[in-house]
C-alpha cells in the first residue's frame, strides 16, 4: 500500500494495489449513493431514489469481497508495519463506507416517504445547506485516503464540528417549525431523520481521516486524542 | 482465541487469551455502561448520568489498548485461520462495543436534557419496553462471543427484527402524543433520540453476533446472507 517501501514490483505489491484500487472503486461508488441520495430528496425524484435503494446490494458484495481480499493478503503475506496498518486501516474504512451507503439508502427511503407525502419546501433547505458540507467532507476524506495524506486527513477533521453544529441549527430550526403547526410533525420527522443520516456520513468521514493518520503515523488519534501525535 | 486447538499453553496462546480476558471486560464495562444508562433515564437521575458519561474515556482507552493488542499479535505471530479470525473479528466487535458506548452516554445526556425540562411520564413506557429488549439482546451477543457459540449468536439475530418493529411503534406513538399538544415537542425529540439509540445499540449487538459467527464458521453473514451457513 505504502509506495515508499518497495521499488521492485512484486505479487505482493500488486495486491496491496489491487485492494487499494478496489476501495478506492468501492469509495467512487459511495460517494455517488450520498450525492444521487441528496440529489432525489432535493428534487423528490423516486425514481433515483429507488436507483439508490437498489444499488446497496452491490455496495454490500464489494463490502464483502474487498474485507476477504485484505483477509487473504493478511493471511498469505503476514504483513508488518505499514503494510499491516495499511491493511487493518483498509478493513476500518470498508466498514465506514458500508455504513456511510446505508445511511445514503436511509436517506432514499426517507425521499420515498416525503414524496408520498408531498412535503413543502421548508426544511429542504436545512438538508441542502447541512447536504453541501457533508458531501464536501466525504469526498475530501476519500481523496485523503486515495493519496494517503495524512496532514490533510487532519485538516479536514475540522469540518466535522463544522457540521454538528450546522446539524444542531437545523434540528432547532425544525422543532420551531413543528411548534408552529402540529400538521408539520410527521412529515418533520422524515426530514429530521434524514439530517440525522447526513450528519452520520459527516462522523463515518471523520473515521476514515482518523484511519488515514493511523496508516501513515502509526497514531491512533481516535477520542480527540491529536495531541498524540505532536505534530507540527 | 480457539481452545481447539492448542492444547499445549505457550506464550502465543496465552496472548490470545489475553485479548480474549480483556474484550470480555471491556464487554462488561460497555454492558454496565447502558444498563446505567438506561436506568438513569428511567429514575430522571442525573448522578448516574453523569457517571455513564464520565467513565467513557476509560472504555475510549480500553478500545485503543485492546485493538493495539490484537494489532499485535497478527504483527508478530502472524496468525492464520482460525486465530486470524479471531482477531480480525474482535477488532471488529470492539469498534461495535465502542459504538455501543458512544449510545449510552448519548442516552445518558438525554437524561440531563430531560431532567431540565421535567419530562412527564409519557413516553418512558416506550423506552422502558425498548431497553428492555436491548439490553437483553446485548447481554447475549455478549455471552455468545464469550462461548463463542456461532448456533447461540444466529438465534439471537432475530431479535433485532423484534426491536426494529419495537421501535418503529414506539416512534409513531410519540408522534401522535406530539399532535395531540404541540407543548410535548422539544421534550418528545429528546425521546425520540433516546429511542434511536437504544435501536443502535441492537444493531451493534447484532453486528457482534455476525462477528461470532465469521470467527466460528468462516463465513460472512452480513446483509442477510444467512444462507451462506447452509447451516443445520
Amino acid at each position: 500500500m505504502s509506495k515508499s517501501e518497495s521499488h521492485i514490483y512484486t505479487p505482493y505489491q500488486e495486491e496491496l494495489d489491487s485492494a487499494r484500487a478496489k476501495f478506492i472503486e468501492m469509495a467512487g461508488m459511495v460517494e455517488s449513493q450520498v450525492n444521487d441520495a441528496v440529489k432525489a430528496i432535493d428534487k423528490l425524484d423516486a425514481e433515483l431514489a429507488e436507483s439508490v435503494i437498489s444499488r446497496e446490494n452491490q455496495i454490500d458484495k464489494m463490502e464483502v469481497d474487498l474485507e476477504q481480499l485484505c483477509t487473504q493478503i493478511i493471511a498469505l503475506r503476514a504483513p508488518t508495519a505499514s503494510d499491516l496498518r495499511a491493511m487493518l486501516g483498509t478493513i476500518r474504512c470498508i466498514g465506514e463506507l458500508e455504513r456511510i451507503g446505508d445511511e445514503a439508502v436511509k436517506v432514499a427511503s426517507m425521499t420515498i416517504k416525503l414524496q408520498e407525502e408531498s412535503l413543502k419546501e421548508k426544511g429542504y433547505r436545512e438538508i441542502r445547506h447541512l447536504s453541501t458540507g457533508v458531501i464536501r467532507m466525504l469526498r475530501e476524506a476519500i481523496d485523503a485516503f486515495a493519496r494517503m495524506d495524512a496532514k490533510g486527513a487532519i485538516e479536514i477533521l475540522a469540518q466535522d464540528e463544522e457540521i454538528d453544529s450546522d446539524y444542531a441549527s437545523a434540528i432547532r430550526e425544525l422543532i420551531t417549525y413543528m411548534m408552529e403547526d402540529p400538521r408539520n410533525i410527521s412529515r418533520s420527522i422524515n426530514v429530521l431523520w434524514v439530517l440525522r443520516s447526513l450528519e452520520r456520513v459527516g462522523d463515518h468521514a471523520k473515521n476514515i481521516c482518523e484511519a488515514v493518520v493511523y496508516i501513515v503515523k502509526a497514531k491512533d488519534i481516535r477520542h480527540g486524542n491529536i495531541a498524540a501525535l505532536g505534530i507540527e
